[in-house]
């Protein structure tokens, strides 16, 4: 196994807790919150070249690591990849490492180019094409459920 | 101004509300969540050599960009610079971009290189020495205060 989970001891419940407590279902919530901080709440070590590459379609693939209330991922396009116009209550915020990606977001048209960043509030709708091959660095809070239970059809050229 | 801020429609304040019912002081945490979510919760498009770097220490600078949850910097650090040992209540998450920092956390050492990712949770103690010249990209939930406010002495050389 290549992810490497260093053992830890979880202090940082505090702000899942304080979710929990905000449910109606409290009992439950607290046996959920349980379960993700302990699969979660650990310091982890992991180089990026020991995580697959998970396909997507012929022209996107990614690879991600979860914490606890963080993602990162790497997502890599080929020129002429476009991800369809989509939203998500996560923040997002897009770094390109390498390439540009033109967006379609709140009325403009903005490309974003290696060395430059894109903060995307919660919910706001946004369509990428990749106008080069691009290393795309895309930080999100919380993590997206939809990348993690591979329910993001919208990627894999699925409705 | 090289930061661009987009005009937008601010539509996220779910979560913060969220949190802001959840405090003993309803009105007052209100009042602080209105006044965050106008700063933050816009689209923001910046390129990173628009942002000046901060010299914080001969060895160190650093820049980052915030969100509304999320907080990511980029620190360049000069080979030999320690990050004195220190906690927050901020996960972080780690991506060394090129060069090596040795990490001293949870009893362990652990040397981080280029291409290499740890996730440090919440309250973890950590200390870092930078082995090579290095460009550290960190990912904050929610963002490190201290560095917004510049009251980061344990990095500037300070008690």
């Amino acid at each position: 196994m290549a992810k490497k989970k260093l053992k830890t001891k979880p202090k940082t419940k505090t702000s899942i807790r304080a979710k929990a407590k905000n449910t109606k279902s409290h009992s439950r919530a607290k046996r959920v919150v349980a379960k993700r901080a302990a699969v979660t709440a650990a310091l982890q070590f992991i180089p990026w070249h020991t995580i697959p590459l998970e396909d997507l379609n012929p022209l996107l693939q990614r690879q991600f690591v979860v914490g606890q209330e963080i993602m990162v991922a790497r997502v890599l396009l080929k020129k002429g990849c476009i991800v369809p116009e989509h939203s998500h209550h996560n923040e997002q915020l897009t770094y390109i490492l390498d390439g540009a990606l033109k967006f379609w977001i709140d009325g403009k048209e903005i490309v974003v180019h290696s060395g430059e960043v894109l903060c995307i509030p919660a919910h706001m709708p946004h369509k990428a094409e990749a106008l080069e091959d691009t290393v795309d660095l895309d930080v999100f809070n919380p993590p997206r459920a939809d990348w993690i239970n591979k329910t993001d059809q919208y990627l894999r050229g699925k409705k």
